[in-house]
């Protein structure tokens, strides 16, 4: 039975507490809440632009701030969809319909008209690795439009079961640069060539996740990216899911042992940001990878 | 074929290069120094205790350093063994054949004399956790005996995949304190209360040093502690051992990841010894944890 109200439970949280649908709505919001405001995530004013898909993370993040939104008033929202070209996976239709009877401005980008091409074209011709190419576009897209929209934020869906993900992949590949620029908030603030990148989700499971998107009946399809079906990320994700099961919990260990280095981390590896010679987005190279990208594509 | 002299391989590095017999032992021996060189394992003058088993391991070490003695003399080696009591599995008789053929002081010691129980009995009469009491009981009397042995350095038989497995132990269970404690080198080098421990298989695998081992000819026994088969270490080992053989040098890379933050890790979490209230041994609290279990067995 739920542990506050006595009623049928819809989940038992890692606690071992269950809790009905009622109250576990209530402890899901309480808890992004929390994170937002004990990493400082929105700051007054903030003109917070939210990175949406049509899954469950990014839709529930884009509610819970917009709920946030029309509550507290001191900060604006809108979305940003990417339309990778993806055939029978990407399809924005019920985000789109989401949006509009919520009064959230939607703002929509593919990367056929960006670069051309589409993801499934841009693998089919130049034999690209589907998941950098596509996260390298997606970062870049994502960065050049909150500028251009004049966003103070990023918001995007990462829950915790991504971030332990991305933490074990970046150590089993001795890559612990890149795990300098994880964590609930990253980024740097006030400068205008980024927007800092916030996830409100950081310490929600992917299992509470979907379930709160399940309960509050989201238009959300729970279609995997066909690509994403056997990568090293696939392999991580299958690894620590089994060993949570026997071992309830290792994620939030994950995690919470990550927090603990992450301020040495960010200033061992504090990078050097210049700009692209051919672009000038921000860069750490000289040419930035979307450049490189560009010119193999040329 | 080897690499290097065309004949037979008897093993296939994770680099892709097959090794023979003979260039395979001398791929070990080099490596095995290269790794005390690196890190300054042994300096001269060095009274080295090896704490020994009858294992692979601790053998492979003992004999790589009484090789290195022997031929640069510029430190001594003796052995220490334990013997917990565990019926059925810990036997030395192999081991005091081998340390009396090489002429090696061998020291023996058991958790009987030392706490009025062996191994066995400790968990059968007082149910405790037979990895946790067995680690407390061991790493006291190792750096007891090495005190009164006055060796100036204690080398253990750990190896790649151990240290591989204790850094996301740690990581899983949010225990990144007592990652500090590890490396190839650990402890306080020049404080008389402790001998640092060495690792000089470091960067060699468990499949490397079991075959090492088998090739020459060491006396002994692969059989796994009976204790040990379904520990949360076990959980660990299975999950890397699975993950590796899908994806070759995931091994190395966590230890190489580990080995870049390990100064910073050191450096926050730099412990304070004191000595126990109790027995005047070395303890980061007020009572060492070997008291409180005496305490638990009076």
């Amino acid at each position: 039975m739920c542990k506050f109200c006595e009623t049928k439970p819809v989940i038992e949280l890692i606690s071992g507490r269950r809790l009905c649908k009622f109250c576990f709505i209530k402890y899901f919001e309480k808890k992004a809440l929390k994170n937002i405001s004990k990493y400082n995530l929105i700051e007054k004013g903030d003109n917070i632009l939210v990175g949406v898909s049509s899954g469950k993370d990014s839709i529930t993040t884009l509610s819970i701030l917009h709920k946030l939104s029309k509550e507290r008033k001191y900060f604006k929202i809108s979305a940003l969809a990417i339309d990778e070209g993806i055939k029978g996976y990407r399809n924005l239709k019920n985000l789109k319909r989401y949006c509009k009877e919520n009064k959230i401005r939607l703002h929509i980008i593919n990367f056929k008209d960006e670069f051309g091409y589409t993801l499934d074209n841009l693998i089919k011709k130049f034999k690209f690795m589907p998941c950098s190419v596509c996260g390298v576009f997606r970062r870049y897209l994502l960065n050049k439009y909150a500028r251009k929209l004049k966003a103070d934020k990023l918001a995007t869906g990462h829950n915790l079961d991504d971030e332990a993900q991305s933490i074990i992949m970046n150590y089993f590949r001795d890559n612990l640069e890149t795990s300098a620029r994880l964590g609930p908030i990253t980024g740097i603030v006030r400068d205008k060539r980024f927007a800092p990148r916030i996830k409100p989700l950081y310490f929600l499971t992917e299992k509470e996740t979907a379930l709160y998107a399940l309960l509050k009946k989201y238009p959300i399809k729970f279609n995997e990216c066909p690509y994403s079906l056997s990568t090293f990320r696939a392999h991580v994700r299958n690894l620590l899911n089994e060993f949570e099961n026997n071992h309830p919990g290792t994620k939030y260990s994950i995690v919470n042992s990550f927090l603990e280095i992450l301020p040495l981390l960010k200033d061992k590896y504090r990078e050097k940001i210049g700009v692209c010679k051919e672009c000038k987005e921000p860069t750490s190279s000289e040419i930035c990878k979307v450049c490189e990208l560009r010119m193999r594509i040329k």
